[in-house]
């Protein structure tokens, strides 16, 4: 992966200048590189949700070293990691799972090391900002060429922590996983579980949905124009995963399922039946 | 437009995440572009406002491919369009009026083909992401040379839908296009406007305003320098609109003229007259 | 400092499609620069904030040209300035402080001009947007190879008016200088005041902290890890000053310093005592 033009990105819970500083790094040790931000603003410790953002992204980004920095156990002993991909690229980041599903969805983990080396570290490493210290460094030195064995023993990457879902004839309870921009909410379930609850579903199919604390009703949609304005539904997102959506509107916010700008926590399931 | 060194600009509503998963797939594709975000935070489903960014904007930027989503009739039959300006440059989006202003500040609309070729979409073309899947891959295979009339049939791009300001002696009522980061309100009126409501305003002159809702009183100033902190004025924005500020505050939270972080909508106009 | 590959980084209050234009006017003065957006999202107005970002930042970023932008002045007579570093960097902004203690981080101020000469303007500034207009030109001209003596006169940068911390023994009083994103709020003293006030503290010690307003009990620590998730902490952030957190939440909102998302004013200062 390292060549004339090596790329690297950049997903962090940091807002935009903290992740500024990283790309500084980046830009500092690896002058050729294309650096992308990918994302400066996953919720913060929101290690589910920057977990599926990177699996979603990364198969449409170039192949390269790709930092992922979700990291609420930063100055503890969690390992940082260099991770590389059957396609070819590195993730590095915490061991904390978040790197793990963009792996498997670039062809898997290759083999990891952990990043102990500090001559590939920035002198006098922080406690709280290992991004600038240990992981940016340690993507701009792979990209220039290093490989990643010299920069410590080999590990074995950390799962990541998801519930499934629980589909029975007629109800699917799919645990809600982070909610969009666009106050969409991204649930760990896909076409296949409504297929074995439901059988198949044509558009407009009336659903009953229950959470703690609520109910409503919804309609199966291949798009959002499928319903008015306003209007709730259920669709097969980008990704391949059910999510629950308002047209041009939030379903956050409709069905009170978070805080804004919070991450989705706590019950966090929704379970779908059949309308009458 | 094409040439050693192509540059693509992405303005949309998506957020980081998604703005950067569209960049990604015009790295992949065109690899020896120049790839600049010029705005991944427009207000979700806004057009006015993405198309009043748009037209400010790329005046500035250098001649190039420039994509702007903001698209909430994704998955309809809306078209998704290139259109090529005066200037040389190519813009890519769904044909909702978004990329009109724009065009019409770069030169005017040359010409306009449908992205219909499945050839420089990506495989299998989702029905929600029509960012990553249809314009940012048609961005970058113009960015490399490809001749926009290889994508599909000639159109002719629809208006942007933008109310017009109402002129009266001694009275003039301008819609709200949308609020600025800083909570100023951008109007769709001119200096010009404004002459042909008062004749010519000097700085300090003091204006009366209402609005459905509410009523004040401002003054007319050359700059936010004019009016004490915390002071609100009316002033020509730096893209030659009235603008309706409080200097080092927010003109929508003083006026109560929309929610935060939402679009301005509703009645949506400020009536001003000369106050006594 | 002008070289085959330039570097000029931005960093303002500007959200994102303002900061997008400034950079479009870079690309398209200097097509060679690497663009570096260092932040778009430093609180509005708040010039404290962003001259420590850009303390903090610049030394973690390549030798270049560095727009800082926080400008409540703009419009009136406070001069825009060019500020060369010991490090052969050149600042670019407004003369209210914002540039003089990354300045200081990067060898010092070497000397200082004026940006008055229209050949480095665009055409008919604004004014409102002299970050479009003045400073973006400005530093992509300096990228070029323009030197800054060309710009204008000398000058001596006006400093930043920073209250400084109370240090007596068994207190400290530290003025709060910015919330960063994770709503931890960064200190003006540092470990060196913490040890003049209290002698060596080890980590886990308890003190006791009152501000206008309220009054609680925190820990000092090494690490966020070094109390429970949702436990405050004063601790040595990356940046080398002290602050106050709360692990994997947020002290701003616990202790109700500020208002979310707004800049911290007014009284903005803590105490600390050891705790019995």
């Amino acid at each position: 992966m390292p060549g004339s033009r090596p790329f690297v990105s950049l997903a962090t819970d940091f807002g935009a200048a903290y992740t500024g500083i990283c790309a500084g790094v980046v830009h500092s040790i690896a002058p050729a590189a294309t650096v992308l931000v990918l994302s400066d603003e996953i919720t913060p410790y929101a290690v589910v949700e920057g977990a599926m953002l990177l699996r979603q992204a990364l198969p449409y980004v170039p192949v390269g070293v790709h930092v992922g920095i979700v990291d609420p156990g930063v100055g503890t002993r969690r390992r940082p990691l260099a991770v590389e991909t059957g396609r070819g690229d590195v993730l590095v980041g915490p061991d904390n799972g978040l790197l793990v599903p963009a792996a498997e969805a670039l062809g898997g983990v290759v083999r990891a090391h952990v990043l102990e080396n500090p001559a590939y570290r920035l002198p006098g490493v922080s406690a709280s900002f290992h991004g600038r210290d240990i992981f940016s460094p340690a993507a701009a030195h792979i990209a220039t060429g290093v490989d990643m064995a010299g920069f410590g023993v080999p590990a074995l990457p950390l799962p990541l922590d998801v519930p499934a879902p629980a589909v029975a004839p007629g109800e699917l309870t799919a645990p809600i996983l982070y909610a969009d921009r666009f106050g969409s909410l991204i649930l760990n379930a896909g076409p296949d579980d409504l297929a074995a609850a439901f059988g198949p579903l044509g558009p407009g199919t009336p659903l009953e949905m229950s959470w703690p604390g609520g109910a409503g009703r919804v309609t199966f949609e291949e798009t959002f124009g499928g319903v008015a304005p306003g209007e709730p539904l259920v669709w097969v997102d980008s990704s391949g995963r059910l999510g629950l959506a308002v047209n041009q509107g939030s379903a956050a916010d409709r069905f009170g399922l978070r805080e804004p700008g919070t991450e989705v926590r706590g019950p966090g399931t929704v379970t779908f039946r059949l309308a009458d």
